[in-house]
């Protein structure tokens, strides 16, 4: 049975050095503060806005919570947006995303409207390409990604040399987490779903992150002895018993079962991945509190 | 024995196309202009700037050197840049590179200083993230790695569900690469000076990018019969025998006898990618032209 990488001490860790720089920035008069900035009502963003509010208040970080109609307009969300820009008791926005259909294509435009100073998840170009050009203090990487990498170090497991692959493309998840990887030496293959033969690359992986977002997608065929797995993906399955006695609960990519039979390690769904990343946002706000007191 | 993926043929394609749409955008009394701008009298930069020159020249395309000091201050620098954003008849700049070691610790700002509209080589912050988010049309990508899509392209070798493998990891190939393979629907690996076993990665490849830089470091170990070998780099193999009949030539990474005798395809050093890489610029600053007419 596989060792399994939980999140919790990872997140407890983290919120540590949270609270200690918290405390550090209020000696020095500064309150960090994160906005969060949803449209619409979307039930899987309302549930990830809760959770952010709770870590915040965990760590004594401040929130102001900005909720738009659904139908909002791409110019009055950029007001919003740059209405932040301009507040200096603001040092971090989160905006909720996907955003609705008709903000789509606009979608590059709106993130850019954030001063890359605030853009703690990763949002606009600028983090963007310092995550793609391995650099720190070009703004954030987006949070997810971060989480993943958090995991691997909190339970001691060094990429450098290491065949890391990463299942999925995604500009939130796939791609910057293979270029964290690749900063931290793992030799990185990114697998799409244009992937002959996933199976045949993942099992001779040290490190695979799955971020396919397709339940039961990662099998006993991927997998073999040794390896470490992140499992990104939040599936529903319907099919898998709930806390309450019915059926239907979260699940990751793999199936756990038979995968955490064979590896060596794997984060689990729900309380892996998904555990750590309202920490690393928090992390994310005091560090842009602290260059935005010392510029 | 491999079929020679020349460069020429590629580069002949490419100048072509551009020769046409110079004509049109002259119809339209806009000629492209392209400024280069260099620091010092390295010898190799020397070389790029007289191949740029002759290349613009049979394309019609029009350009203003920039020869600076080699101990050029910073700022001196920054104000040829910004010169070259206000003058609307230069559509593309080109900074030759490595810049003089007392600058290195402020490329990034010297390379931002450039209009993105104008950075034709993709030396600014918004282009790596363009290549990144493997998008058209933010900025441009390094001519380089484009120069060997475009010889896949031109040889009809689709990287879409393909292995690919990238050798080096570096901002101006290894990584733009990479994305652009991604981009192409390619499963795409990077190795760099910490992978354990580069051999045994890019035997599985389909498609191999060696931008290693390092004389005879691809080698018939590395390689399998069906394969097309892409070699960026320039060596200098002082053993070669050279067209003067004396010893010392240039070389890519791959000990090219032996390993032309395995591959389906390879690219030849010199006459392989460095042939294409100053046509790839000039679509590019045609490219900047024509944008620059529309806004």
């Amino acid at each position: 049975m596989a060792k399994l990488l939980l999140g919790k001490p990872v997140a407890e860790a983290l919120n540590a050095k949270t609270r200690e720089e918290v405390a550090a920035l209020k000696a020095r008069g500064v309150v960090p503060k994160l906005a969060i900035v949803r449209c619409g009502e979307d039930a899987s963003q309302l549930a990830y806005e809760r959770g952010a509010m709770a870590r915040a208040d965990a760590v004594d970080v401040a929130v102001a919570r900005v909720a738009l109609p659904k139908d909002v307009r791409a110019e009055a969300l950029i007001d919003v947006i740059r209405a932040i820009n301009g507040d200096d008791a603001i040092h971090g926005a989160l905006l909720l995303r996907p955003l609705p259909r008709h903000l789509r294509d606009r979608e590059r435009e709106i993130c850019d409207a954030l001063d890359p100073k605030k853009d703690v998840d990763g949002m606009t170009t600028l983090s963007c390409a310092g995550v793609f050009e391995g650099l720190d203090g070009m703004g954030f990487p987006p949070c997810t990604p971060r989480a993943c990498v958090e995991i691997l170090d909190h339970y001691g497991v060094d990429p450098k040399g290491k065949s890391a692959v990463v299942i999925g493309r995604s500009l939130v998840v796939g791609r910057p987490v293979a270029m964290m990887l690749l900063a931290r030496h793992a030799t990185v293959t990114v697998c799409h779903t244009q992937t002959r033969d996933v199976a045949d690359v993942t099992r001779r992986a040290d490190i695979v992150v799955s971020a396919a977002g397709a339940l039961k997608s990662l099998t006993a065929a991927h997998v073999r002895p040794g390896q470490v797995i992140v499992d990104v993906s939040v599936n529903w399955d319907p099919a898998k018993p709930n806390a309450k006695g019915g059926m239907g609960a979260l699940a990751g990519d793999a199936v756990f079962d038979e995968v955490s039979r064979v590896v060596d390690a794997i984060t689990p769904v729900p309380g892996g991945v998904g555990a750590v990343t309202t920490s690393v946002l928090m992390r994310h706000v005091v560090q842009a509190a602290a260059r935005q007191m010392q510029s």
